[in-house]
């Protein structure tokens, strides 16, 4: 046998116990009612800065807390900490992605019952992060308006793991000359029906095209979605 | 064995393998007098931008040509291709890098003595590109303004292993608040004495804090190393 297919058997195995551990994480987290959101992009599309304005803005009436994984600093939890919100890192080394068990390490401690809203940043990658599930309610995908519209066209993967997509840094749209229904179209056809929210860190609501952006529309997307879980876990 | 330390040990071995392929490309590479230089970025920093105005006015005293990877299209062999300049996509599928036998396979049909100047553009990644050596000359790592100072920091491997740090986009560097002097000292916190260039695929050429800056400024930069490669080669 060759290398390469040992090692993509290799790899099968770690997977399968990632989603073991997933599982339980998943049922934990619905059992306590935290909804938790993991987020990916490519490294700089602005996930540390929108969980900032979220966990302050959300934790004004809600009970938040975040994990966020880097390779080698703990700059993110610093910058996330400003919000007030409880924050861990996990540094993964030269680990390109988070997993199930990095997860379950990093809650030790924490009353899951005391939360309503648990964010994971991913570590900052649009290719490693797609296969590992990490118990989250739903995951969601950043694409900035400074790295182009065809992302979702090279990264099929991730864009199909993902439940929502969220455009960011939209108060730079016209100066990076960002061709927005490009992108829309481009979301669509790697995963059509996927939701879609416009968001800057600076902007609390705006109007695009007839639809509202900003901040504020992605708090009501995640308020929304906790109302979901919580009613589908009563009828249970 | 835990299939962690499997999936390491099977890794090595493929890595290994890679970089038997890649030292005899190096050789070739050498021996056909064309300098090699290949790119890594996150996904959106700008590598096609920047290689098909490199590939257009580079081309116009010199014969060049380009090798692109990506996961999923040939969106980048056809934005390069408006160059007119040779060019050949590389579909990754799953695999987040290219890998030494890819450029080869790639190459077959390629009289290499006939060019001067062969350009790879790796997978947009921040981490996986960083241990597969392609044979190179040099390898750049871009940084886009809009991505934001720290990334040297939260990407050292990807640093470490590349000889010049090309700061992409210098265009937009006001509107989105890039700290220039911040950006400049993690790189040489991560790797002292680093080569830097700043560029915009918009900008032939403009100066910032005494510096040259823009795609002339690159191109200089890219012949002179082909100018003291080949002497290199003459004295052997």
């Amino acid at each position: 046998m060759n290398p390469q297919t040992r090692l993509v058997e290799v790899r099968q195995k770690v997977l399968k116990q990632n989603d073991v551990i997933a599982r339980e994480l998943r049922r934990q987290f619905q059992e306590a009612g935290v909804l938790v959101i993991s987020l990916v992009s490519s490294p700089g599309a602005g996930k540390t800065s929108l969980l900032r304005e979220t966990l302050r803005r959300l934790g004004e009436s809600n009970r938040v807390a975040a994990l966020v994984g880097d390779l080698a600093t703990e700059n993110d939890a610093r910058r996330l900490a400003e919000s007030g919100a409880p924050v861990r890192q996990i540094v993964t080394g030269t680990v390109c992605h988070l997993e199930a068990e990095m997860v379950k390490t990093a809650l030790q401690g924490w009353r899951l019952d005391e939360l309503d809203f648990l964010f994971i940043e991913n570590v900052g990658n649009l290719v490693c992060p797609a296969s590992y599930d990490l118990g989250e309610d739903f995951r969601a995908v950043l694409l900035s308006t400074t790295e182009g519209e065809d992302k979702p066209l090279k990264y099929p993967t991730i864009f199909n793991t993902a439940d929502v997509a969220v455009i960011t840094k939209a108060d730079l749209a016209s100066v990076v000359e960002f061709d927005r229904q490009a992108a829309l179209e481009n979301i669509q056809r790697v995963r059509p029906g996927m939701r879609v929210v416009e968001v800057s860190a600076k902007t609390a609501r705006g109007t695009k095209g007839g639809t509202a952006w900003g901040i504020e529309p992605w708090l009501e997307l995640l308020v929304e979605r906790r109302a979901g879980a919580l009613a589908r876990e009563v009828a249970k």
